[in-house]
């Protein structure tokens, strides 16, 4: 099984996924510009390391060891000084890719510490930049920290390189997978990406995985604001229109006009299956319980469907 | 059995030692101030933890997942921006302190990370200041980092706070060893901090254990330049008048004098050793082996001798 993504999104699939097998890649963003990612970056040449540590403190285990462990890979210093606010865990990733010269094998020690289930990929073996083209408009916003807080509608996200190679381990957990999820997520700088990586997006393309598109459960904030569902999945069909999915997820509570959002379904190939993946207070988080018993629910559907079974 | 020290001499006591038995305690010096502990110590208020850093490396286990954390420990940034420098094991022991907050669990969990054969501690729950008062002069020089390199001769160091309290498990252990080894390290910033701390002193005189004093191979460079062999246990015996020695283990090539360093070390109630426990490449270095052997004589000796049998 293989959960496309980055930031607080790709935590909650993967806190879901993780309960149903130990046989889970996390493939990550790397274009983080903003915070301590963004400054490693900057100072040391490096992937940012913000996204993937996030994406395997979500598959520690639950042991005191792994939770310590994720403790300090999570824990941020706070000072007057130039060490603030950097969170420990991307130093250590990024001193392992010192030590190894090699970025799997750093984030396979990280994941060997923490006990986690599963393994966790960048998209991509160089760090990228975001782009956006602002709709109506011949404005750009560089650089997915502002890409990421801007006010104004998006038209289309581009990447540079606009040819970055993929991480060969990645390309290989898509081709090898049964399930690829992908989001829930930052519509535009944690999910998007991934279609735009050519190798990666003929992955997706070619993989006999079935796919799942797990919808957001709030676009007020940030850069989808104002984006139906409907337009979440318009969105990525426009940014890439050979993708097809299986099966989409909706939490009812974002869901206004069904009949919308399964026309904008099908057009991807889609059913749309609606659950509800949200915590009980009142919070836009997904409840990885939830969540999980959804994924079953999806699985389960195609299991005898066709040839392959769901795992 | 308990080494006290700090910097590059407890590390070759504990290179040696740790071939010898894993109850091996390192009860190391917090007076640190310059590179990477200087810093964080000044930017984050905490024990300078980088003498604690190369304690723990020296005890790791020789596998390869004790000999990658060692190198992830002992790894340090290279940047032109803030991070320069920075030892990544001090970090992550800081970071470790702030979550647990308690140096002595912060370590042990370094230790458990490593594989470390022994335990190592912090002689005090402070950070503490050294400062040396030159011979000859009202010169006062402020600071491990400016003691250790200072080039007049030193008449006496002292400890700011002056009372510091002792981490009470190093003077748990202190008082429980069966031998405790003193030096080799610098004289004044790594070897005499421990005999000024007054609650360890006191575990010092009033423990049943043997004690080893360690000299140095050389004393051309720094802090103690000039100091005869003789003169090192001199100095030792007028900072503590009441530490007793059992055994002073010397190089032979650093004693021109034996007659002058056997009354010295019978001042301090010890026998003399003269064991070949340098390297055979010319480095003014301890080879980990031939000091491992030189200790199995001085335990030896002892053994049948009084009471207690050495371990």
């Amino acid at each position: 099984m293989v959960a496309l993504g980055g930031g607080h999104g790709l935590a909650a699939s993967l806190g879901a996924l993780r309960r149903m097998t130990d046989r889970l890649t996390a493939v990550v963003t790397v274009a983080d510009d903003g915070g301590s990612s963004g400054r490693l970056r900057a100072e040391l040449d490096v992937l940012p390391p913000g996204d993937l540590r996030m994406a395997l403190a979500a598959l520690c285990d639950e042991s005191e060891w792994g939770l310590t462990w994720r403790d300090l890979l999570q824990h941020r210093f706070t000072s007057p000084g130039s060490l603030d606010q950097h969170a420990v865990g991307n130093l250590l990733i990024v001193a392992l890719w010192e030590i190894l010269d090699d970025p799997v094998q750093g984030l396979d020690w990280v994941g060997r510490l923490l006990g986690a289930r599963g393994r966790v990929l960048p998209m991509a073996s160089v760090p990228l930049a975001i782009s956006a083209r602002v709709r109506g408009s011949d404005r750009v916003v560089v650089g997915q920290s502002h890409v990421a807080t801007c006010d104004e509608e998006i038209e289309e996200v581009v990447l540079d390189p606009a040819d970055p190679p993929a991480c060969p381990e990645s390309v290989e957990a898509v081709r090898a997978a049964d399930w690829v999820i992908l989001g829930p997520g930052s519509w535009y700088t944690s999910v998007m990406p991934h279609v735009l990586v050519p190798e990666l997006a003929r992955a997706l393309h070619e993989t006999t995985a079935r796919t799942c598109l797990t919808l957001n459960l709030s676009s007020e904030d940030g850069e989808a604001r104002g984006l139906t569902p409907a337009g979440h999945l318009d969105a990525l069909a426009k940014h890439d229109p050979e993708l097809r999915v299986d099966v989409v997820l909706a939490d009812p509570t974002v869901v206004d006009d069904v009949e919308d959002l399964e026309a904008a379904a099908r057009r991807l190939g889609a059913r749309l299956l609606m659950r509800q993946v949200r915590r009980g207070d009142g919070t836009p988080h997904h409840d990885p319980l939830r969540l999980a018993a959804a994924y079953q629910d999806v699985f389960d559907d195609f299991l005898g469907d066709v040839g392959t079974p769901a795992r």
